[in-house]
């Protein structure tokens, strides 16, 4: 069993130390939280052990999970690993950091020429709710969902190990993949559907200003596409804003699709607009 | 207890098949199916007694339940009306007919002088999912859902009465809007949702063809917003089709939030991309 130290307590961080005690991973769990409400709810939910400070968390832990949103990452992620660096000024640091954010170019920028870098465990563990907070942690999150190690290569084996030890204590499935695939992979299928859900949510809210009872008939099917938009912007904001070349790059390709579906409205042409709908369809194959 | 012809035995006709009957509205019910294989396998259902010409059913119907898809519909409903003024050379019709499409005002238009106007009813029930065909009728679907029925002052007070009955037979709550309305109203909560997500689909799949495993990462988020994808092609085209002006009238302001996320990507503008994403989270205020 290993001391883990979780930086940040919310969803995700706050999920992972449900699931690595009720495992009988972790022995202790310390926790660090800038918000002052959510660290004493974190110690009295019981996801940790105590809240202690960054460098306590670093100097007692085995492993430190950083689980912020991804702007606060880049900085969190690079500060571990100098106060390893000063706690092993000669090497031989056996602890592990690994990280859970959904962007990873960037930080793998910012810590590569980092001399304690072989510490260190890029990984994204895909599951999420829409909520957030330490309130919104759920035993069995992760279960079945996949997980991507990035860059392994630039990580000592034994830190991968220890990484790949956790994923499959969450009973996760492991996928690896550089940083730079990644970033372009989930643009595609979790970062851009935030986007348009947003913009759905902003374009019928506008609409309420002059229709008040728009929502009245709000379907199933409009409750499906808009869930994204309740994500958190603190969250969200890094996130588009780390991704932004490939997300912007998705939003190339499917203006384009928004396109064609309005010239084949504009048109009234039914060929054009069956074989749209019909293309879109093949979707069923990936989606039961 | 009334006799009831269904015409097109799909997901709404044949569920609305399903509570009447269940809960002793319907003493006898009579589809009309173009499709031989739904027809069959509608009567093997059970979900019909026999399935017959759309003269007879007309001529031993009650009530004539119209649910084809909206471009059929255009056809059908006249139809029926014409076949009711043979019956009753003189008037005094007392069957009704009414329809369940998802877009009002073409139908509206296409019956506005029709001399047994009174005797239908244009409704559309807010409820479906993204399967189709008798197979997928299921019992409950319309269980507290909301119903809207259009320009009533249109229909005699006797038939608005019986089609009312057939809803709180199905525990619908009616809401009442005219059919130019109920057309913007579902541009914005339905049908728009539907090409968001039809486009979504389109273009991961067409990055499908250089990454071949864009999929495997598929996030619980990315199949909410694509789900609608699925949704037919033959329910849908006509749908999009008679809607088209109002459903590119939320494109073009749909297409204006896309654009205020665009920029603020481009320019790397923080807090503007908050800004955005919390205007967006008033949503969590209408979906819960």
């Amino acid at each position: 069993m290993k001391k883990i130290g979780i930086i940040g307590l919310g969803l995700i961080g706050g999920s992972m130390a449900i699931d690595l005690r009720r495992k009988d991973y972790a022995s202790v769990i310390l926790g660090v939280e800038n918000d002052p409400v959510n660290a004493s709810a974190a110690e009295k939910i019981g996801l940790v052990d105590r809240v202690t400070t960054l460098e306590e968390c670093v100097q007692e832990s085995d492993v430190v999970i950083v689980s912020v949103p991804v702007g606060a990452a880049l900085r969190i992620v690079p500060k571990v690993l100098d106060i390893m660096a000063v706690l092993y000024p000669d090497g031989g640091c056996d602890k592990v950091l690994m990280d859970v954010c959904s962007t990873k170019e960037s930080l793998a920028e910012a810590v590569k020429y980092h001399p304690m870098r072989k510490c260190y465990v890029a990984s994204h563990p895909m599951s999420g709710t829409e909520y957030s907070g330490p309130w919104a942690a759920l035993p069995g999150l992760f279960d079945g969902r996949a997980c991507i190690i990035c860059d392994f290569s630039e990580s000592s084996p034994k830190a991968v190990r220890t990484v790949e030890e956790i994923y499959d204590t969450l009973n996760m499935r492991v996928v690896y993949m550089n940083s730079s695939s990644h970033d372009v992979h989930t643009a595609y299928v979790s970062h851009f559907s935030h986007v348009i859900s947003f913009a759905l949510a902003l374009t019928v809210l506008e609409k309420e200003k002059d229709e008040k009872h728009i929502f009245d008939l709000a379907s199933g099917g409009f409750s499906s596409t808009v869930r994204l938009a309740k994500s958190s912007a603190d969250m969200w904001t890094p996130i588009l804003l780390q991704n932004r070349e490939n997300v912007l790059h998705v939003m190339e390709t499917y203006t384009g699709m928004l396109d064609a579906f309005r010239k084949a409205m504009e048109d009234a042409d039914e060929d054009a607009l069956r074989k749209l709908i019909q293309d879109a369809n093949r979707i069923r194959r990936i989606i039961r």
